[in-house]
């Protein structure tokens, strides 16, 4: 794949976020990614701006449909700082969706009521592979814009997290035309047509390398790779489709002056199996679902990388009791080398009370004070 | 737990099948379990008996129910004979489902066409945990008569494997009254009630070492355990609520000296991250899923057991020429020790074509033979 070129020109105008970027008042999670020592563990959550929220539901019902809040920058900054306003979180996330840039090929995104992500065209042949491109950044404004704003809104209380899908999960779903139980389309060409495939996954990687580099051009503090379907893949194959392109994006970030500053974060749901593996491929920080031994992680890992996670999201659903006794759990399984951000193994159910959230983030500051 | 007492009487007339072992003409399965050397990679498919196959869809309509078909011995021994008549298969495994055991702890179990299981009654308070009782093994006596009949029928062309479910998963669906998406129930109780899903499953372990034991007893030349649900839980709450009640499962059987010598197997699905632990839990083999990297399996574990799997079952909807590749690939992963026994990584799924699994077959005993 081709990184982006250093010189390159940004699609957003000189003067916009980028000349002014303010000294942050808490970089507990920065320091952490680089595995610095910390005061107390930084905790943000996967889906942290999202339907568990009264107020999200409110902005999202004014804004009409998903996308149109996705797409519209003032809206994505005001859901984005909305759990901000409600607990000390130590990082923000920006508010959008990993199917932007699959869209931004011409795919044809919308979201039914009720019903996941659906595209107008599939991926899946030999024709349509071949009229892949990456997108032109510019159809993707909208995203960047909205960073710029939230980096403005944030002030510097905390850094901003960019993200994008992983190159094969972006595949996935560009492949089925939308989610799936069991992606059969997806891993049966990963066994007959690997070719095929790995056409797809490559153009992705370079639309997401780009894609990201705008973002961080943008503002954005880190970047996180969310690999949500590549632990359904046979260990061959998530070397082959998912982690080399993952890999790739890093490189091409690595190689660029504007972005390789900037922590990244890999995460694939259900790739603890891989650890040793994922860990090499060159980010700040491994994401690990809630199946992952945390401590038996750090022991296999070393200082080689930061560690995200791990708690169950579900754990949210019980009593303010059990959730401060599990996150304190996960601090003390986390161990006292730095290095670690507290987050769910998977993102946040949308009928998890927003209490107990209080009582997670309280709870994560409190145990990893203590042990300090 | 207490383990099924040494003396005491089986639920089948000693007159049974167990009186009459044939000598095996194809031993290969048990070899392997054994880790002794074999001339082929012996083969054989979770639910090789099942909806792929047009005979079975006949018998299955003739049954009326699935709950008929797998409660008629007669009905059982036709089903699980099927593929063997297909396929050189080097094992046949009882027609039968995990959930036979709770149906007979009194919970109402049936199957609406077209869906998945459901229980009347969940277990998932005090009081119902509190009438909670490993079942009278006459309630499953249909079970040991299909194990006799079957093994009558197989008349030592191969051995019969018997099965269950592991305690834990079916401890999932006794909590959620039947299948679910994310068993938030089970997960919720897992955190919350540790206590009380540790009561359910040590009362379904119990129950599995007997319903195991009356397996043996009617003839089965070995057991295996599934773990279909165990995969999901956080690490520690597999080791408390999964792991360990198998290992309390294989203490008694091993404690047994009707049951000692017959080898089994557990498959916990999703537990690959887990592999070193479950290697340990007493079991003669462990099952893989396909995102489980065989070789480097076979590395960790050394020779403490035999290792079955794994090949993604998807990989059967492709074409003959893929499947004979990727079954082959299997082979060579699993490198040149004894101890592998082929199976997919999950169970086949029903719009596979029968003419795929002739060609599956074909090539392990091909692939294997060539590297002997």
């Amino acid at each position: 794949m081709t990184a982006p070129r250093p010189g390159e020109p940004s699609v957003l105008p000189p003067a916009d976020a980028r000349s002014a970027r303010p000294v942050l008042r808490n970089d507990t999670f920065l320091r952490a990614l680089r595995r610095e020592p910390t005061d107390h563990t930084p905790v943000w959550l996967m889906r942290q701006a999202g339907r568990y929220l009264p107020e999200y539901n409110r902005t999202r019902a004014r804004a009409g449909s998903f996308m149109t809040l996705a797409q519209t920058p003032e809206l994505a900054t005001e859901v984005t700082l909305q759990p901000l306003e409600r607990y000390p979180l130590d990082a923000a996330i920006l508010f959008s969706d990993i199917l932007t840039v699959p869209d931004a090929m011409g795919l044809g995104l919308s979201f039914a009521e009720g019903e996941g992500p659906r595209f107008e065209r599939t991926v899946r042949d030999e024709a349509a592979v071949a009229s892949l491109a990456a997108p032109d950044m510019a159809k993707l404004r909208y995203v960047f814009d909205a960073v710029a704003s939230i980096r403005r809104a944030l002030a510097g209380r905390v850094p901003l997290i960019g993200f994008a899908g992983s190159p094969f999960t972006l595949a996935c779903y560009m492949i089925e035309g939308g989610g799936s139980d069991d992606f059969a389309t997806v891993r049966t060409m990963a066994a007959a047509r690997p070719d095929l495939l790995a056409r797809i996954v490559e153009v992705n990687a370079r639309a997401v390398a780009a894609y990201l580099r705008e973002q961080i051009l943008a503002g954005a503090d880190a970047v996180m790779i969310f690999d949500t379907w590549g632990g359904m893949l046979s260990a061959a194959a998530y070397r082959r489709h998912s982690l080399a392109s993952m890999r790739a994006v890093l490189d091409a970030l690595a190689a660029d002056p504007a972005a390789r500053a900037t922590p990244t974060i890999v995460f694939t749901k259900g790739g603890g199996g891989w650890l040793d593996e994922i860990a090499a491929c060159g980010a700040a920080a491994v994401g690990l679902d809630w199946t992952v031994d945390l401590a038996q992680a750090r022991a296999r890992v070393g200082a080689r990388v930061a560690l995200q996670g791990n708690l169950d999201p579900l754990v949210l659903l019980t009593d303010p009791a059990t959730v401060a006794r599990e996150a304190a759990a996960v601090v003390e399984a986390a161990g006292p080398a730095p290095g670690h951000v507290f987050n769910l193994g998977h993102g946040i159910v949308p009928r998890t009370p927003p209490e107990n959230v209080a009582v997670l983030v309280d709870a994560v500051h409190r145990a990893s004070r203590r042990r300090r």
